[in-house]
């Protein structure tokens, strides 16, 4: 297993591992201004919700040594900060961890960094946290026996510090000798998926297969997965969970064919303040990205990155602090 | 409109548009022997399942030519003729119609030329015929305004010899100005939505978008869509609909919805002698159409060509001779 450091703090600026390059190419980005952070964050170079969390954190100490190089006043440091929250408008981690430390900025600078280093810290325990629990939690609800887990986009090591959320969970069934193989969906259009959870999966040894989006409710109804386990980028008060792109798809296939879909995430991503999933800002990306090569020029896309899975078909929802029952598991 | 001949029987040999590379490049295929007609059906140059059901019957007729000029015996042009029904297992209609010409081998090569023609004109007619039952019935279960069209990979004229089924359906409802606009399904792995759906509503100037197949239950569920339209490779004895991967997922989520899906196809896509969609054999294509260039050398994939739909899920099946209703519109 060897996955390399995928956001570090090097006293003064960001090392981040470049996502866009990956399967294919494992570099680093050295990012040493807010310009640079978010492009990074928009690009999807740096990327996973809770990766987006703690980018925002370290983003706010790049802020305030940019901030003391260049001469900002306060105005100027409080919109470059604001520009990182906006970076990315669905997952609620980034804005929330912007804002919880740049709390500390009266206090200074050191305690600025430290703040945003014990974010990064405390995802990469609670990363472990979920993994150990949601494992747990698929075992007792699977039954014995070896499970074979289907999962969307990428929600390991590359998205969370640590060993992830739901690809975490899949890690820990691996180590405790409860896991068969994993399906993977490729993720349209950037290939999450199979760019990034197949190297993942690649580097740790654990037995995987690719699937076209289209492809996942179908195999699903085949009985080819025991569960289906995915992340999220926010939850709603009510329950309701934006997710990447696809997911929601799977969550209808689970609900018929009758097996659980969980949803592995941080406290983080619990967002109190948002009452249902119609409430959540829906990042709409590029056309290009959809329309690529394949496409006839000129034609136009509907490109949404998330969608909203309703409440009433999660079965549960896992973080570092408890299993939130929703429906029963594969009612 | 200009959408060249698809398929055409040049007096001894087919002319074939070669579908894999359009919407780039519009080129034909000049198809004299059996080998280059099973390898242009298996590498998807010649596809869709009404026109599979053309180039099997036009496929006698090319194998009676080439048995003549190479002396074949009659278990030589029977082996001949049963690759050409085996080139894609799931589409009935190839077989179907093969079988069908070959009835006509001992009234000699004129009479096997006479059926394959009829095999193809038959389908033009068809085609039409679908499309404007399947126009009237969603105008009917929608009632008044123009139509949002949700569709998946390609059932028009490339598909069908003719206006196609699906996607002669919105044609029909754009020609009576019952369109409001189509979104398309990009369809991977191959892309038959972003190459050829949407190269061949740009001819028709039909407004649409394009959406990856992973986004469409969402936008489904987001009310984007009035309907769901699809075509089908084969109906079973019960109703269950053989179609495109992806398929499921969007009756899953026109049911959840509560918007009508529709299947468009002609009678001979309707399979009395398989029971149920279990006894549909499913094509299990190569790896690398879905692991491309994306994911890691050696990542494996599960390429199932299509799914399948339970007829609970369809709302009605229109045919050139009949509406088969299945579940309430829009239950």
């Amino acid at each position: 297993m060897d996955i390399p450091d995928v956001l570090a703090w090097r006293d003064g600026y960001i090392e981040a591992l470049d996502q866009t390059a990956l399967p294919h190419q494992v570099r680093s980005l050295r990012i040493t201004t807010v310009d640079q952070l978010v492009e990074a964050i928009t690009t999807l170079a740096v990327r996973g919700a809770p990766v987006l969390g703690a980018a925002g954190a370290l983003g706010v100490a790049l802020a305030v040594r940019q901030g003391g190089r260049e001469g900002w006043d306060t105005a100027r440091l409080n919109a470059e900060i604001k520009r990182i929250a906006d970076a990315r408008p669905t997952a609620v981690n980034l804005r929330r961890e912007v804002t919880a430390v740049a709390g500390s900025i009266p206090q200074g600078r050191a305690a600025v960094e430290a703040a945003a280093l014990a974010v990064v810290g405390s995802s990469v325990t609670a990363s472990e946290q979920i993994s150990r629990r949601g494992a747990d939690w698929l075992r007792q609800a699977c039954g014995p026996g070896r499970l074979r887990i289907h999962t969307h986009c990428n929600t390991g090591s590359l998205a969370c510090l640590g060993w992830g959320t739901a690809l975490g969970v899949i890690r820990a069934l691996h180590a405790d000798g409860a896991l068969a193989h994993v399906i993977v969906d490729e993720t349209r259009p950037l290939l999450q998926g199979a760019r990034l959870t197949c190297w993942e999966l690649g580097q740790l040894g654990i037995e995987h297969r690719l699937a076209c989006d289209g492809a996942a409710p179908f195999l699903i109804s085949q009985h080819l997965a025991d569960a289906v386990v995915v992340g999220a980028d926010r939850v709603a008060a009510n329950g309701d969970v934006a997710n990447k792109i696809g997911t929601y798809s799977l969550a209808l296939a689970a609900r018929a064919a009758g097996i659980p879909f969980l949803v592995a995430a941080p406290e983080s991503t619990l967002d109190s303040s948002t009452p249902s999933g119609t409430a959540i800002p829906i990042e709409l990306r590029a056309d290009e990205e959809v329309t690529g090569q394949a496409a006839p020029a000129g034609t136009r896309a509907l490109n949404f990155a998330f969608d909203i899975t309703p409440a009433e078909l999660v079965s549960a929802v896992v973080t570092e602090e408890r299993v939130i029952l929703r429906s029963p598991a594969g009612s």
